[in-house]
């Protein structure tokens, strides 16, 4: 085993590795919701002068990268690495939104994972020695979302009380070996999990499972107490698949109660936003961790948090054809102080 | 720049992270075409007993793990990470094909350039010390993919002379940090290069400026001559690709016609097999690397190898809404003997 792994699937930041800014920009629907003050900026409506939901979730993505930029005064020409995907098929948001971008490039897909994807990879490639500068991005946008993955939004069809609201907006992290924090010391890597749940209303309930095991599989690897965090948060798991989550690592011996929430329950007001059981999409847990987390963090009110997005990996194709759904999570740990 | 850096996009590798064995299995019409004994397995109907092509695409990427696993005499718990991705919308033949392996897994989208990222990313997690063995994968399906990205089969629709066929296959390498080479000596990190061409079937004219913006980057970051190697080789511009790639590259002072070749000319007898422009697919160039080109570097017969795999990072959605195809590709260089 490499040296920097400890246990199988967690990998220890030993370098400085910091995040110097995030930039996020959230849709009309996530404006109204509780995290509205953490935004950068919200979209008045979801074309945002656009011909398609499609080209408006790519100029989301290219607008959300150029702020964080702008953010963090740097120039195109010191970032050595975009990693970046969405929810659409082959990732178009993020391959038109930074089609300009002039910056080396690798898309990835983790689904609803996919900001904690590029937050390791990124995270790596800095440590590593191979970049100073990496941005990472996700994006996804509710009518695209919908309309790629449901019904047409002109049906009106009614929505189960397990469906999950699909996030407007995009968030990008740019990491760096050069900042003085938070910083990333932690990163636990998700393995495939599917427990069989096929219905695609429910992704809560498939993805949960997943969490869990990078959860229980993260604090194993480390040999940390649950109380080293201040917040462990899971992606987009919603009301439903918190609960789940919350419970299921309680049974193997993790309490983690006192300090847990899902980025899918903080980003809407459920209840009066008509959101059933919360938010999903890669902008998710991508929008709450680059406005709210990072900004507590940096005001001081957090000081360690375990981040874990959650993504279900499964395609309309694989639902039409009776497959259940695959899901995955990866834990990223964000510390604000490292001498505490 | 990160000390590992060379120039803007190239990264060299000092450590020596080797491809301990790759595996191919390739569908009929490959089977019958020029490089038939380089295979591992070729499946005898594109549906190998399924009930769909998308599960027969899964079933090809879950049997060339095991067979990659079986040739290099590994277990799954000794894989540290799977890089993986694929064509298909949320790239199901992955995510499918490798639920059931209890590795850490990254999903990843380059179009057919996937298994250049995934070789990319897989070495500098090796080579940075997160590692010891790294998988890298890809796939794709004539039928799926024609079904996804153009028309029904069985219509029968008339294919322009532009036009390349999806390769069906899957082919895998596995990298390592314990082998005896060939070694990973550089790595070139493509940018999305969009030069307007919209297209999509003729998407080597789309992916070649991004070909010739890569190698002329990868000669000028090294600094390394041309005929340093045996064999440049793009991964899937096909006829018409191929001639605008060299042509281009000429234009810019960079003649490699004497060594180059394209995975997508190589792995068809283009007139006999009535494919037109030659080969796609994410499986194209994974499965030409893996089979001819590895075996032959076993040989000896090559021992120098740039290896450029070329995607076209469009979908169906964004044709349809008028926009152009960027495209990327990532250069990797493979080396037998690393003392001459």
């Amino acid at each position: 085993m490499a040296s920097k792994r400890i246990g199988k699937q967690t990998v220890k930041i030993e370098s400085p590795v910091s995040i110097a800014a995030t930039a996020a920009i959230a849709g009309p629907k996530e404006g109204d919701g509780p995290l509205r003050l953490y935004f950068d900026m919200i979209i008045e409506d979801e074309m945002w002068g656009e011909k398609s939901w499609e080209k408006a979730e790519s100029k989301i993505v290219k607008e959300t990268f150029s702020r964080l930029l702008s953010k963090a005064d740097k120039t195109t020409g010191e970032i050595d690495y975009v990693i970046a995907g969405d929810l659409l098929n082959q990732c178009i948001a993020a391959n038109f939104g930074l089609r300009d971008s002039e910056i080396p490039f690798f898309g990835v897909f983790g689904a609803c994972s996919t900001i904690a994807e590029s937050m390791q990879l990124g995270t790596m490639l800095i440590d590593g020695g191979y970049a100073d500068n990496v941005v990472a991005l996700t994006s996804s946008h509710f009518c695209s979302a919908e309309k790629q993955f449901r019904f047409p939004l002109e049906l009106g069809t009614q929505r189960p009380p397990t469906s999950q609201w699909t996030v407007t907006g995009s968030g990008a992290v740019l990491l760096t070996n050069q900042g003085s924090g938070p910083y990333i010391t932690y990163l636990t890597t998700g393995k495939i999990v599917d427990m069989g749940i096929k219905d695609a209303n429910n992704m809560g309930a498939a993805m949960a499972p997943a969490a869990v095991d990078t959860i229980a599989t993260h604090f194993k690897d480390t040999g940390l107490p649950i109380d080293y965090y201040d917040l462990i948060v899971t992606g987009d798991l919603g009301l439903v698949g918190k609960t789940i989550c919350a419970d299921l690592l309680k049974r193997h011996g993790f309490d983690i109660s006192d300090r847990y929430n899902d980025c899918g329950v903080m980003i809407f007001d459920c209840k009066r936003q008509d959101v059933h059981s919360g938010g999903s999409g890669c902008a998710c847990s991508a929008t709450v961790f680059a406005g709210f987390i990072y900004q507590e963090m940096m005001k001081g009110n957090l000081n360690r948090v375990l981040f874990v997005p959650t993504g279900a990996l499964m395609s309309t194709t694989s639902t039409q054809q009776g497959e259940s759904i695959p899901a995955i999570a990866h834990a990223v740990s964000v510390e604000r102080d490292l001498s505490s």
